[in-house]
């Protein structure tokens, strides 16, 4: 890949992971505001709120640019990533009715504003939009690979709601969640980006498993940002997780963690979340090296996810793909 | 139609409009149950709870039937006649969120059991199902339909949720709201069905009229099923539509006599809900003459609904739809 980042004049994008400059993107943003444009009274202010609350537009990045690997630009792939914002959206709404938060965005949440009644309706308008979206321009493969992302990030919420404060939960079993709940959605992204450009099934696998590593990598990287990062970074509550009792992958090596395994099981299971035993907890997890084990684990799904690209065929487009999983290294750091 | 009466030998369903002895409707609750036999934990609790407590099916019949006017049985009809039954399924999980409802058939409702974070998920989780099938089966007509169908609950929904206790609520915009929330699920389901038999498009026009006229009867019984009918009939709390501020047909004339207008305009606006209050409000309804007016819009709508099949070829299964708008009417009395 080093020969290749020279080949090409890589744009330079803000730190924050923000891509709204990428002119696909400025298409997508209003490809957005014209989907919502149709609605009025409170479904149009929830959109309108949800919209200008911005957000990475990783997930149309995603498909645009995986699909650009493999050839033009079309109005399909154009759609194809706005269904897919649309969805990630929605999901967004639901979750924050599910974990009660009143932050999204650094933004009061859709619940937060409108109770979470509205939040509901709001939430599935926008998912039937998605899908007006896919099946209005017949995009078949589109539909496929957001249909299996939705019924993923449902299950996999489902699971990790009935698995709160449940310390025997392993890292495999941390890993299916944070696969469900969030890579998955990222690999169909990648997917149907490949798909809807008739890419080779291998090339559609080879994608798919960039943006699963991508989206494992992003999601501890969550994890640990929520435990240590500031609230201006995560765009929520500090620790909001670890109060709501999800157990996340450095909690799950500090329960390993004999010495420690019993009173931090007690304080999980007992729901004792006084700042200073939260304190405490952060504390033991920055001098334990657990912190470390965290970052070595994104360092590994990155890798892999830039290793899959390898036998994907050069061009600018795979490139910025390989710098923006860099990037959510740096984003920790 | 008195001539198709007499032609075909019509099998009599007891009057509580259920529909599972037919056969046609016995494999749609196999399929049903096949398509949540695939969950675990608490989405496989959710949804057998949901598939327990039955329903009519009177939108996967209207699938399967609408379709049958235009020739045989295949598995797509079938399909699309269970993917409608899971989008009305999901749609009821998650209205009984909006609405705080307890009750849903007789039975305690999703959210009243599992709280509401659960029930957005199942109700997710059944949407993403429901176009899951609709997308691996290729069944692009069925998919428009129903996307359309969310849409219209959504945003009617949406607009109840505003307009509850407002008073100024027109005939007109109740229609509107009863369209979108009810009857053009029931219009799409005969438009999927006829559509994916490839019935002319005047004809798929008719069928979704009598679709449409249905559900407005359906929701006009309803409505009055809610002030005056047995929790047995609607397997819900009596009159708690009203408590909940929603200004229904029969409340719309009361509203509309000059004598009764203030003092129940200022029931409603100030929630005074008591029993002895909604007694009241019942027996002016019943002695005005309300009751009749509201009948009489019924059964306009159900002789639209059957006029419009007049023009669809004759057969066996229009008979069943000819009835089926009937017993709505046979519902109320």
């Amino acid at each position: 890949m080093e020969i290749i980042k020279e080949q090409f004049e890589v744009r330079q994008y803000n730190g924050k992971l923000d891509f709204k400059d990428i002119p696909e993107l400025k298409l997508v943003e209003a490809e957005l505001m014209k989907a919502v444009s149709d609605t009025n009274g409170t479904v149009r202010d929830m959109c309108i709120h949800i919209l200008d609350a911005g957000g990475k537009r990783i997930r149309p990045l995603l498909v645009i640019y995986s699909g650009l690997i493999f050839g033009e630009n079309t109005p399909e792939l154009l759609q194809t990533a706005v269904a897919a914002e649309l969805i990630h959206m929605a999901s967004l709404i639901h979750d924050d009715i599910v974990d009660n938060s009143v932050l999204r965005r650094s933004r009061p949440s859709i619940n937060s504003i409108w109770g979470n009644n509205f939040a509901v309706l709001g939430g599935d308008y926008l998912f039937a939009k998605a899908f007006g979206i896919l099946s209005s321009k017949n995009l078949n493969c589109g539909m496929e690979y957001m249909v299996e992302a939705i019924q993923s990030m449902c299950g996999g919420e489902i699971v990790q709601a009935e698995d709160r404060f449940n310390c025997d939960c392993s890292l495999e079993e941390y890993y299916e969640k944070i696969a469900c709940k969030t890579a998955i959605l990222l690999k169909c992204c990648c997917q149907a980006g490949a798909a809807a450009q008739n890419a080779a099934q291998e090339e559609i696998e080879l994608i798919g498993e960039y943006g699963l590593n991508l989206g494992l990598a992003f999601q501890i990287t969550d994890d640990i940002l929520d435990l240590c990062g500031s609230s201006e970074l995560t765009g929520k509550p500090k620790r909001e997780d670890l109060r709501q009792g999800i157990i996340s992958m450095p909690i799950i090596y500090l329960l390993g963690n004999k010495a420690n395994h019993h009173w931090v099981k007690n304080v999980i299971e007992e729901r004792k979340f006084d700042d200073d035993t939260i304190s405490k907890i952060c504390s033991v997890i920055a001098k334990t090296g657990i912190m470390e084990k965290c970052y070595d684990r994104v360092r590994i799904h990155i890798e892999k996810a830039q290793k899959s690209l390898d036998n994907l065929p050069d061009s600018y487009h795979k490139e910025i793909l390989y710098r923006l999983a860099d990037m959510v290294y740096a984003r920790m750091n």
